[in-house]
């Protein structure tokens, strides 16, 4: 049977301090455009999109921290989100030509077990682009992430770190109230006293450390503190210390970590109600999309550069 | 009309660094043994009991961040929980010789607004000084923390940090199945990690700082940890800093802190819980009762000098 090419990117070794291009290879290989035989739980996808999140950094650890399912190890292709186009399936839910989002893998194509976390994409009047970030992982961990541990209330005061972006962009196209750059402060608990001179009620933790140890100061009683990540702290061989924890009994603070599986099951519930605000126009989103896989790495050690704005995405088919 | 004697301890300077028996005095003020005309929100108490609890240390503080509805000034007695019998009272619902437990001050005789949390005492068949702790503040502290943020499930490893006392008293005597002594460990991690070898569900966190850290490293995913209180960063002017806090994250720990008066609605469930296993002998509970007013600060002041065995009361007056 006839083979294809299939460039991958591979993970070189695992990596210490920050990312770099290096520590990531591009090669060629070669796939049969086929499910094996008997592989009833299997898939074969054609990548189009490939998501780059922070977390895939922690990946990078030898030893990681992180369980998602999925492991990195020098020598193998990156996993990670994507959006793909169903070639073959073993398992009778799906079939060819069916677009999916979910759990793949950095190259052109690729067999995954559908047992993987893949959703069906139902809804193409929106770029497909949207199921590696606002409609796909990224969107139902701030979903998941906000409503149900936030648990806003009308009126309360909501402070997210790593909103990355320039703010005049942060301010005027994605309408945050405010928002400053933490490189500009010197002093981040003045900074925060002056954005929220009643405290924050709910603090959507993307980044740890200073940060944080800053946000704990100008917490309101019973805040809530959902945290989705720690991204300063990612490529620190010793983590900076958190000193302002006693702040969690003063104000009786829920601090409550997830990983965005939990909340898989709310996704119908979620695209309906993300859907109809996209589009009506209500949400501004921007995307940074790389093209072809070889600009991947790049990509994503961008993520950690400070430079970032929008969801980065490398495009790696046409659909 | 006549006046009392009514002996007082004072704070006497806010504190820096461990208190003192210095930081406090006793003076001999007095009262007198009458409600002020028209006050129908006044209860005048003979305290009985006064309970040393690791909170009051932060309210020593200028500028204290705890906000229980009272506060320490310098040269007004400390405010804190005890037990005591009405001698008048101007609100309807209590009534000359009713035993309370709740919020009073150190001294012979005290004010108080009746709105204050003040608990009638039904039950005297168990001693009066438990209202002080296993019935009353620390024990609601104890169940509310535990049943209601922990939500325990039958066979998870439970972690409790500063179950003060010899480590022998808490294994024989106390229950427990297993205690270590963290000054005898070099290696905080690497006992938790002896103890709990599958890992921790539930950390009832006393303690912050060094030993936060190493149980962060040791929680079990989906794990809660309770955060009652810090007691070894009260005394501290820096905080030491907490590293681990990502692991929040990848074990999708939710850590909640919480001060006991959100508990008090469960009073009196708590009570029909606790009172049979006290009757039947089946909890094991130790008290340390210093006799006298004047032996207070030391009592208070030992809280923090690591050779407390039991709940440390003051016992002022006879029953």
């Amino acid at each position: 049977m006839a083979q294809v090419r299939n460039k991958q990117v591979l993970l070189k070794n695992y990596v210490t301090g920050f990312p770099k291009e290096s520590d990531m290879e591009i090669v060629e290989g070669s796939i049969t455009l086929k499910v094996p035989e008997g592989s009833s739980d299997v898939v074969l996808l054609k990548n189009l999109y490939l998501s780059c999140d922070p977390y895939m950094r922690i990946l990078m650890y030898k030893d990681t921290p992180l369980s998602l399912g999925f492991q990195y190890s020098p020598g193998s292709p990156l996993t990670a989100f994507g959006v793909s186009k169903v070639v073959e399936s073993g398992d009778p839910k799906y079939k060819k030509d069916d677009l999916v989002w979910g759990v793949t893998k950095w190259e052109e194509y690729s067999l995954v077990p559908s047992a993987k976390i893949l959703f069906k994409i139902d809804h193409t009047d929106v770029p497909l682009s949207y199921y590696t970030g606002i409609l796909g992982m990224p969107g139902m961990t701030a979903y998941g992430g906000f409503f149900e541990l936030g648990c806003p209330k009308k009126g309360e005061k909501v402070f997210v770190s790593a909103a990355s972006g320039a703010v005049d962009i942060l301010k005027n196209k994605l309408g945050f109230d405010e928002a400053f750059n933490y490189k500009e402060e010197s002093n981040l608990d003045a900074a925060l006293k002056r954005y929220f001179p009643e405290g924050i009620d709910i603090y959507f933790e993307n980044v740890g450390g200073k940060t944080l140890d800053a946000v704990l100061l100008n917490m309101r009683s019973h805040g809530r503190i959902p945290v989705c990540g720690m991204i300063s702290q990612y490529n620190l061989s010793q983590p900076e210390g958190v000193t302002n924890l006693a702040n969690l009994i003063y104000k009786e603070i829920k601090m409550q970590g997830f990983i965005v599986s939990q909340f898989y099951p709310l996704y119908p519930k979620f695209l309906e109600f993300i859907l109809p605000h996209i589009r009506e126009g209500k949400i501004a989103y921007v995307e940074d999309i790389v093209e072809g896989l070889e600009g991947g790495p790049a990509a994503l050690v961008s993520l950690f550069s400070g430079q970032n704005l929008g969801k980065k995405i490398v495009a790696i088919a046409p659909e």
